[in-house]
């Protein structure tokens, strides 16, 4: 058995010189199967093997109204407010559960299988616990999906900064000439990055309020990724798990984003196979981040048993 | 003929102490008429009345999420986002024209009479070039009113600021935790800003999103003023403009606010005379602030034939 080893040290600031190195590599980088170990599992004693990663994409909006902020003693009244244009346009985005309301957001999605929605409902989640952890009274989200289903295999459209206006101490009275706003989507099977940014940056204009302009800039952006479970580099995942923990690993999908796995399976055209030991409190790009001698012992135990068994793939 | 000066230096910061003084001296301040020089006239050789000033009420918005910020790819779509929640809630303060639709919020206003849109209508207003200084290509405000009607008879609430999440360079995939905004009204007879600050408090209860808590932080507020400008002591200011001036002076109300005038009104019941000589253009608060020499000179002659004339009122 060959082992090539890919060690790259660019990931948190989205590999940028990764894709190209693949696109021009082809030849060097080719393998029967690619196995990736950045995914976590779900607690000491029970593996998963994540099968689907969310995109993204992210924009930036700019409500200009006059050409400088104005006093509302003498203008109010008559005159367009950046900020009252930029919550009327934001509030088009969803409905009240939070559905996205981006005419087309949700065409291309692949809809959850009767089996994925099985796997995913064997995951273990306390709605009520959750909750309780993060302070809230309520959870929010698109209606007719449970948390992880919203939270791993569902598109999103979220604010992440807004801003216009005085934000100092107290009040006062003036009218802002102009407001931003920050987005950003995880996107999930098969929308793409691309074209989502148009339909949003459409539907921005289509909204576009009364005596202001509206204008956008983008930023980065990176397709979802999913594989078939059912395929034999993971199902020989499935066996190594098993050995390695003595328990069914189950299966499941993660919200976040690793932006090579996507490009890996894209240009290179193999098994990608996420096989992660990770336990997801383990401080992760925080102080004190660690990782648990015994997933140590059995990550080990389970790589080696995939590698002696790679032979079915 | 006696006169008494009432010379203060708080103007700027609200008179703090002005009020509490004057509940106090009632006998030391009583007088036939009180006379303010601190509004605009219309232009070099147009003189105006104004008889009316808007009133003020401030607060400020805090809508708060989970209790800290959340990851977007390991938290999105299952759990509220403070600034989903709070352009939801601001967007329910208007709709598309301008209009504010918290319950009430007009309940208390005078109508303008058809004599006072007469004399509002005589007052030089050109849309067209209005909006070219202010870079606009529309006016935004209540149908059925001129502009000088929106920003001097008419009330209003403002956003003045409005932030939450990221506002650093590029995007950041947070779903934030706090959002807050900062609101101003303009208020008009007989509007109190006690009871607008409760109807929009009860607003913003009855329309909190989903999954959020809404709290309100009161500021300052003062209530409108407005004079009849049929009474005498009004009046004999009219002949004044015309003796000095040889034209007849417009009437006019204010969109600001100067919450002294409302306080003399209401606390010494006697008839407030507004009799400004300034220009709109000589750069109040602002680097070269100036006044108008001629202005100087037929403003002493406007007040000198007021006071010799005062024996009518």
């Amino acid at each position: 058995m060959n082992v090539k080893f890919c060690i790259e040290g660019e990931e948190e600031i989205g590999s940028p010189h990764l894709e190209p190195f693949i696109a021009t590599h082809h030849d060097l980088l080719q393998a029967d199967v690619l196995l990736i170990s950045d995914t976590t599992i779900i607690g000491p004693n029970q593996p998963a093997i994540c099968y689907g990663l969310r995109g993204l994409c992210s924009l930036e909006v700019h409500v200009q109204a006059a050409k400088s902020d104005l006093h509302s003693g003498l203008f109010g009244g008559a005159v367009p407010n950046a900020l009252h244009a930029m919550t009327e346009l934001l509030s088009s985005l969803h409905d009240h559960e939070g559905k996205v309301l981006v005419e087309g957001f949700y065409d291309d999605v692949a809809a959850l299988t009767a089996e994925e929605r099985e796997e995913l409902a064997k995951l273990p989640q306390d709605d009520m616990a959750y909750m309780q952890s993060l302070g809230l009274n309520e959870l929010v989200g698109e209606p007719g999906y449970t948390t992880i289903e919203r939270t791993t295999a569902r598109p999103t459209l979220e604010l992440n900064g807004v801003y216009g206006g005085f934000q100092g101490e107290g009040s006062k009275t003036v009218i802002p000439a102009e407001a931003h706003a920050k987005i950003t989507c995880r996107l999930v099977n098969n929308q793409d990055p691309l074209k989502i940014l148009n339909l949003i940056e459409a539907h921005l204009k289509a909204h576009e309020p009364k005596g202001v302009t509206v204008t956008v800039t983008r930023h980065d952006h990176a397709k979802p990724f999913i594989a078939d479970f059912h395929q034999p580099a993971i199902q020989t995942a499935v066996e190594a798990y098993r050995f390695a923990y003595d328990v069914e690993p189950h299966f499941m999908r993660m919200g976040g984003s690793i932006p090579i796995v996507e490009a890996f399976d894209r240009l290179l055209k193999l098994p990608v196979v996420l096989m992660g030991f990770s336990l997801p409190d383990e401080n992760f790009h925080a102080p004190n981040e660690h990782f648990s001698l015994d997933n140590f012992d059995k990550g080990l135990r389970a790589l080696v048993f995939y590698y002696t068994h790679l032979e079915r793939v």
